[in-house]
Parts: structure tokens; C-alpha cells; sequence
């Protein structure tokens, strides 16, 4: 079934209402018409499966038929920080973590960052990473629109990522002193007895990390982690790290 | 490192001779020359650290400075046998595939394939194919070439996918009666207490399955598996499994 994400505004009791883009898309693009039956998301985390009752050039009305609550992500969250690398790599690790169900992502500039200035990223990649995550929302039936929040230096990255009693984080490393991924999560259920709330995967653009920034990371008490001995792209290492920890702490149901 | 996959026949004692598109790959696009070092990969799984000692219009050659054996995939073998899906899909989960160690592909027609026919495939996707899984082989630093075996039908899958005391099969399915991945994965283990030599993942293309198939599949013994609530697109399930599987069974390492 098609799924279409709305502004709560746009929803009055049982009536959606359809203007703008949204309604560009939906009407225009997919030719959705009257009697049409699809599923509108809204921020709140309701999906609702609506009729078409209207359709005029520039807008559309529906009428609610059913309302669902989707089930929140449950903890703990599952957070990426990326080091800004190519754009297409950029594009491809937003859709999948919104599939895969991270709740958010924070991009930051590394020394071997495809980019390396906040001034080098337009206006037009931050809209289009929110367009992906939007479509991907929609495509996934997901109930939260995923953050992308703005892009960071290596040094502020630590605000986020900092481990606590209820955060931990790794980082991605092909180097020597690594655990394996298996005995990492098994670390952090020894050390949180009492659970934790988020887990922080932090990975490097195309070059890794420099000596430094590993030394850097060590010493925040981030641990270095490895998939295995092959070495992995950008988007596969963070697909199989987010789906490996969804499944270890049981959040793949 | 820069790597590059050989045929075996081009090394001699310790010399490698490069022509033809490997040359042209090498010298021209990637301009390595005289001094240069770089690993090359054969299909016997083995990693030779070289010099270039001679670069010519049309061929080079290379001294061999060390060699080493890249471990073998470890078992259970995963492989995946993927309804033919759109090309840029293909390509994604061939590329991915690689990466993270499935032994091998294989598509196939079913009901919602996107192509549907044997004569539609031309030879160029095939050849495509071929060069996707050999630059991700050097890439990732793979010792062996993932197989892509020809497309067949869906009825001649079961010669393959037909669970045995050293074979199970699943099915990725967002219906009733499925199994978490991780329920399944206790199963098999249980089911198989002498372990197990390969493990097929069976995915539709992005209509999915239909019910006649889901019900064929079950019949021969294969599980569907869900990997949860979120509705994921043909190249993340895939990966996500592989992931998930190569985790449970302690093949990420």
C-alpha cells in the first residue's frame, strides 16, 4: 500500500486536507484520484488509511477510514555519526538508516572527510537528505521522521557521543586493539547491567580515521570495533553495524 | 592498499605480467608506474604485495615482495537467491554481496520480477555483473570471486534452495506465520545441533512474493522470516540478513 507523509496540521478530525508539494506528489505524481485509498503518517506517530473524496487542480481532500498507532523505536536507539563523505555514499547510508530504523544521524567533518568545511555543503544537500528521509519514511511505513542534524566538526562530536550510564559508543577501525563486533555487545550488556538508552556508531568517509582521531576517540572511552577482515564501504560498514546491533539487543521485531 | 584481481596464469615464479584491460585498468585509469606497490588477488585466494619494475605502452610487469593466503569464507556458506529486481538494485546487492562474504548469487524469475524472462537479460547486464563482483573483490580485499550463476525460473530454484541435513533456507515474507530472524536462527541451530554448511536467503524483487509462491517455498521446508515491522526495500533485507546471519553465526571475524 502507498504511504504518504503529512503535516498534523493538514488533518482536521476525519478530513485530510492536501495542498503544496504533498499534494503535487500524491495527485501529480502518483495519480492518485478520488477513491484512491493510501495511508497518511503524521509526526505523531499515527498512520491513518484514507479515501480521496476531492480532487481540484491545485488541491484534494480524503476522509479517514482507519487510524493505527506505529510503534515507537524501541531502545536502545541507534544513532550514526558519519564523517561527511561522498554524496551519493551520504544519500544511500540516509535511506537505508531510515529503513533499518536509526533514530538519528549527525554528520561531522573528519580529516579525511570528503568535504571538510560546513561552508562546502549547500543548502540544497540538507534539503535533499531531508527529501530522502521523507521518502524513505514513506516507503518503510516508519512512524518518526529520522534527524539529520546539522553537520559538525570532529571535536563537537564528542557533546553527542560522550559514553555515560545510559550511552555508549563505537567506532568503526580496521586497526590492531579492535573488538570484535560480537564481544563489543557483549561488553556493554556486562557493563549495563541496568540497560542502555542509545548507542552511538560512529564511522569514518572513505579514508577512516587519521592516528589521531583514533587516539582521540580511545581516550573518550569510544571503542574500536571491526566487522570482520574484509574491508567494508562506507554504507555497507554502517548497514551491517546498525542491523547487526537492532539484532543483538532484540530490536528487530 | 590499492588491489587488484589477476588471472593466475599472469604470475610467473615471482613476476606478474599485466596487459590487456588489467593493464589498462591499472596504468591508465589508476596511473600506477614504476615503483609503484600494490597487492594483487588470484582466484587460489592468495594476496601478492608487488613492485612495479617495468610499465611499457601495452603491458607492465611487477616483482612479487611478499605473499600471503587470504582466509577461506568460513562456514555456514551464505547465499542469496534474489527474484530479478530492477538493474540498479541488482547492482546494489551484487556489489554489497561481496562485501560482507556471500559465496553466491542467484537470480531468478518469479511472479512481481521486474524482468520476467530469460531473453530480456542481455548479455551486457551479465558481463556487468561480472565486473561489479570483481571490483568489489579488490576493493574489499575478498580472496575468492562470489559466484553469479545464469537466471533460471522459480520452479527450477528448489535444486538449489532445497533445505538437506547440511542445508536450511528462508524466505524474506511481511505475512502471518513468519519467524523473527532471530527465532529462526535458534531453530536452525537446534534443528542442526551438527552444524550446518550452507544457509540461502530467498528475497522477491520489489513486489515480493506471491501467495502461490510463499506457499510452494513452504512446502519444500523454507521458512519466511521477517526481519520486522518496517517495510524494507530488496537491497536492505538482503543486506541486512547477510548481516544478521553472518553475526549469529560468528562469521564476522
Amino acid at each position: 500500500m502507498r504511504r504518504y507523509w503529512i503535516e498534523k496540521k493538514d488533518l482536521f478530525a476525519d478530513q485530510v486536507n492536501f495542498t503544496g508539494d504533498v499534494f503535487h506528489h500524491i495527485f501529480d505524481v502518483c495519480r492518485q484520484d478520488v477513491g484512491s485509498k493510501f495511508e497518511v503518517l503524521t509526526e505523531d506517530s499515527k498512520a491513518y488509511f484514507v479515501e480521496v473524496t476531492q480532487v481540484t487542480k491545485k488541491n484534494a481532500t480524503a476522509r479517514v477510514l482507519e487510524e493505527r498507532v506505529i510503534p515507537a523505536l524501541k531502545t536502545p536507539h541507534v544513532h550514526i555519526a558519519l564523517s561527511v563523505s561522498r554524496f551519493p555514499v551520504m544519500d544511500a547510508v540516509m535511506e537505508k538508516a531510515v529503513e533499518l530504523g536509526v533514530t538519528s544521524i549527525q554528520p561531522f567533518f573528519s580529516e579525511f572527510s570528503f568535504v571538510r568545511k560546513g561552508d562546502k555543503i549547500s543548502e540544497n544537500k540538507i534539503d535533499r537528505w531531508d527529501k530522502i528521509v521523507k521518502s524513505a519514511t514513506q516507503q518503510s511505513g516508519r512512524g518518526d521522521l529520522m534527524k539529520v542534524l546539522p553537520v559538525i566538526s570532529i571535536e563537537k562530536l564528542s557533546v553527542f557521543t560522550n559514553p555515560s550510564d545510559s550511552q555508549v559508543g563505537l567506532f568503526a577501525y580496521e586497526g590492531s586493539s579492535t573488538l570484535s563486533i560480537k564481544d563489543y555487545c557483549a561488553k556493554v550488556k556486562a557493563d549495563h547491567p541496568q540497560g542502555i538508552k542509545d548507542i552511538w556508531i560512529i564511522v569514518g568517509s572513505e579514508g577512516g580515521f587519521s592516528h589521531a582521531e583514533v587516539q582521540k576517540f580511545t581516550e573518550l572511552g569510544l571503542h574500536p570495533v571491526t566487522l570482520g577482515q574484509q574491508v567494508l564501504r562506507v554504507e555497507t560498514a554502517c548497514m551491517a553495524l546498525v542491523s547487526v546491533l537492532k539484532y543483538d539487543f532484540d530490536l528487530m521485531c
